[in-house]
């Protein structure tokens, strides 16, 4: 077998099926295997940053992604999607293709390089922001392939690796290609043991006993678990921005979003309330924690990670939630709590609002959630208004909720639709695909629209259209030239990356247009990509963002 | 004085007077005092690898250029516009907006970071990439801010400036703004005296000296000195593909573009009968040399070099081609040579290209030369078959060449052309920017075709529209799917971007209707944004680009 089959076949076994990338000369015979392989399929991006969000976007629905591009100016153009799924917990195989190891031993003077002969210089920078990194060649390409992939799937961030053009295509010995080794190490016993202990302990002495659910919890695949800890113990869980979707917003024992003052009310009271706090897969980031403003003092909360429990100030260290959860929802029962599951805060519009047409931030993201979204959405959100403005509106059951609340990187959700489309085709049920973004965010990646008509996909995008980057208006710079941004014609992307026929574009500039195209759109079998724009304020903004800038000022 | 205005009135006084970049919440401030500058404009692109792309562009017609971005998100976006600008030897200065240096003592979990807490993870990714990186605070900026632009000026490469949020406003004592030393360091005496001894001797030995005058030339600025010693020495002059305009390819010394055995036929005899050549300046990697097919041998080569010189295999370390040339200007009288200069070789098309009105490869070159090209346009070419098209094509009095020989990073084109045509502004004489790139690289970058709408900008774009990754498809692969693209309605680029009633498009699919509008553009005074689609067969590619390749695969 080839070098290059192994990997590819390796992929397909993790539940690869499809492969973004851009084609260049020293990764085209790779390409070459990708394209004749069955039951995987290359996806073409416009460029190779919009085709790493893909990737990431992919690996957000399907638990793993893979993108192929070129020795340094293809991967370096990708540098900062793999950058995001680094930062945002994402596994995504990076594969370059980079000259024979011949020109790399001669430090030949080749097009992409730096002209200096180096030409380890880009992989030692994706050093920081990949858990490993392998340069294959016919004696280790096999460990090599399983090892790195290993870390991939187990650390859930993503790996690098390079492969020659005169290694792609060497012979390797595969005398067995079952499934690779992707089980957890186990937690250390007496550790695990003293630890469940002192946790039963003190959920013993509480009153108040609460669950905030984050991230951590869905990246290192552990919400099954959670969920039976939930129903078993009977407490309430809080989720948080990030977290959106780790447990379902429907059921019962689910709290609300918590993102500390900027939360609404109740959930506040809620968290503020509790004794003892449970947290789980926490990542305390400025936007996830409403500014910095959670709160949540150590001495009472009980910290599950993937590597560690930490138990007030004591850490147990390699225990990890995924094993350490379902021994204690073994061990406990249900356990009384005062603490209440309240109804959601309405927001109750004053009555010039009411009376308004415009579409604002105050009404458009509890419009969308109750009357569009539907359970099993896929709900992508560009970190600016959009994200701030689904951060707390609660979804349907089985939604998907992909957003870059850490990294930030606008442009993202443009290239992320593409690639949760993609991915969504690999699941049972149909699934919709649902993007958010504002005007200013999706002119980074605008291209990319192209790639889903080329594939003939079927995402539903808003874009709002609020005239510039509103997100940066309100942290500063609020009538400042520099926030604003050339006026496009918006209705006419469809058109101009080459539709033809395919998907229908809708503009809606007032609330009586927004809902019947809501309604449109909600009661027809969609198989085409939709196109609308959204006409909004350029200086309004939701609720979440304002308090979190404020926060931010203080 | 504040720190950002220290470093904006140092930019100015190198003469930049745009600076390009995308705004982030990190650098909004810092905006605002560009802004608010008399004589220095900030030009907001659709997102930073295009924004980084200008800069270099702008760098290239102005000798300097600046980009902004914000912190991690922004500054990986574009590390491979800096990476490129480094491998090509472009002055770029890259200020980056970052958190205040409390967040970054706390190793805060701010967005845009990796979650980790290492705010130094970027600069050091740059490292390799720039020659000099400062980390701004209040005590070092001015004496950081002054070492940095001295280095990105005498040394061309690109320089990194970490800008906190809580140091741009600080206060530094600014006595007195006189300009920056920017001397380059002297020669030793001896070792250059020992040097101009033994060039002069090996110079009167010989009956064939060339010279080959290569993209070193202009990048360290010496290009006058190259003249006069070539008027005063009556030797020959060659150039390579990235030396393209070093000297004017219409003086009577010139002798033409040498590549290698990719070259015309007198140009291949001309350097291969000297007995000694001067080699000035030289980049000898793939692309520039004709896939290293320049048989230029050591023992009869003089290498003039910025920073040293080398006779045959004698390395007369830190003797600049720059103080050397005009000292043995002056020692040398005008030398007798037996290197011919022959008119250029004329292509003969066969009956069969002259009888079809199908716009090829062999022809549109010749044609653009020949009848489009004036005195002073700057040229953009992207490495596609646009470069290789205008490898050996001689330009007119004045043309400025820019494209990345080198690096060769696809849709580096449209960025730079944005550059490239605000830097002009800064020229006396009204020069046209023309740019040609395909249709495959257009789409990495087509959103910045809006910024050139937005500031009012005239460049003549031509798309060369031949069906996806011609380039690629020469070198492998030539029909696979990976190779294809999915066709954009690139007649509607002005429209789409919102030029409204600004610009001109055309459409030209035969040799007729490129005749007819070459010959409107040269006729019309023009002040607005020209686009060119141009339809080529997929599978025409110029003479150049096949031998390269062909050398490539031997």
């Amino acid at each position: 077998m080839k070098v290059a089959e192994y990997l590819i076949k390796r992929l397909k076994q993790l539940g690869v099926r499809h492969i973004f990338g851009v084609p260049g000369d020293f990764n085209l015979k790779f390409l070459d295997l990708i394209e004749d392989e069955e039951g995987i399929d290359w996806i073409g991006g416009c460029n190779e940053l919009n085709a790493g969000y893909a990737a990431d976007g992919y690996a957000r629905v399907n638990k793993i992604g893979a993108l192929v591009t070129t020795f340094g100016v293809g991967e370096l153009s990708a540098i900062n999607a793999i950058a995001g799924s680094y930062a945002e917990m994402v596994p995504v195989v990076h594969i370059v293709g980079t000259p024979s190891t011949k020109s790399q031993a001669e430090g030949a003077l080749l097009h992409h390089t730096l002209g200096n002969g180096d030409f380890r210089i880009y992989m030692k920078m994706y050093e920081g922001i990949t858990v490993a990194q392998a340069s294959l060649n016919q004696v280790n390409a096999k460990s090599e392939i399983d090892r790195v992939l290993r870390e991939c799937y187990l650390k859930a961030r993503p790996v690098y690796i390079s492969l020659p053009t005169d290694v792609y295509d060497k012979e390797i010995d595969v005398a067995d290609l079952s499934s690779l080794d992707l089980t957890y190490p186990e937690n250390p016993r007496e550790v695990e043991e003293a630890a469940i202990k002192q946790i039963i302990e003190e959920i013993h002495k509480s009153k108040r006993t609460i669950i905030l659910a984050d991230v951590g919890t869905s990246r290192y695949s552990t919400t099954k678990e959670l969920l039976e800890f939930v129903e078993k113990t009977g407490f309430r869980v809080f989720t948080s921005p990030m977290g959106k979707g780790v447990i379902s917003e429907n059921h019962p024992l689910f709290g609300g979003i918590y993102i500390g003052n900027v939360s609404e009310p109740h959930v506040q009271r809620g968290v503020k309330e509790a004794d003892l706090i449970l947290s789980i897969g926490s990542l305390k980031s400025d936007f996830n924690t409403g500014g910095f403003t959670y709160l949540v003092s150590a001495e009472k909360t009980i910290e599950f990670r993937h590597d560690r429990v930490k138990i007030f100030y004591a850490v147990y260290e390699n225990v990890s939630m995924r094993q350490i959860l379902p021994k204690l929802t073994s061990r406990l029962e249900r356990q009384p709590s005062l603490t209440q599951v309240e109804p959601p805060y309405q927001y109750q519009p004053t009555m010039e609002e009411t009376n308004s047409q415009q579409i604002t931030q105050s009404w458009i993201w509890k419009e969308i959630a109750s009357k569009f979204l539907k359970p099993n959405d896929i709900i992508v959100a560009e970190t600016g208004t959009s994200l701030f403005g689904l951060m707390d509106v609660r979804f349907p059951e089985g939604a998907t909720f992909i957003s870059q609340v850490l990294y930030g990187s606008i442009g993202y959700s443009v290239g992320a639709t593409l690639g949760a489309t993609l991915a969504a085709k690999n699941n049972k049920i149909k699934r919709r695909i649902v993007l958010f973004v504002g005007d200013g965010s999706f002119q980074l990646t605008a291209q990319e629209i192209s790639t889903m008509i080329r594939n003939n996909l079927d995402p539903i995008i808003f874009v709002l259209n609020n005239d510039g980057y509103t997100i940066e208006r309100m942290i500063h710079g609020m009538e400042r030239k520099y926030n604003d941004i050339q006026p496009w014609h918006y209705c006419k992307t469809l058109e101009y990356f080459g539709a033809g026929k395919k998907g229908n574009t809708v503009k809606v500039s007032t609330k009586k247009e927004l809902e019947s195209c809501i309604s449109q759109l909600s009661n027809s079998p969609l198989n085409e990509i939709q196109f609308i724009e959204v006409i909004m304020d350029k200086f309004d903004a939701p609720r979440s963002l304002l308090k979190t800038t404020e926060n931010a000022h203080n």
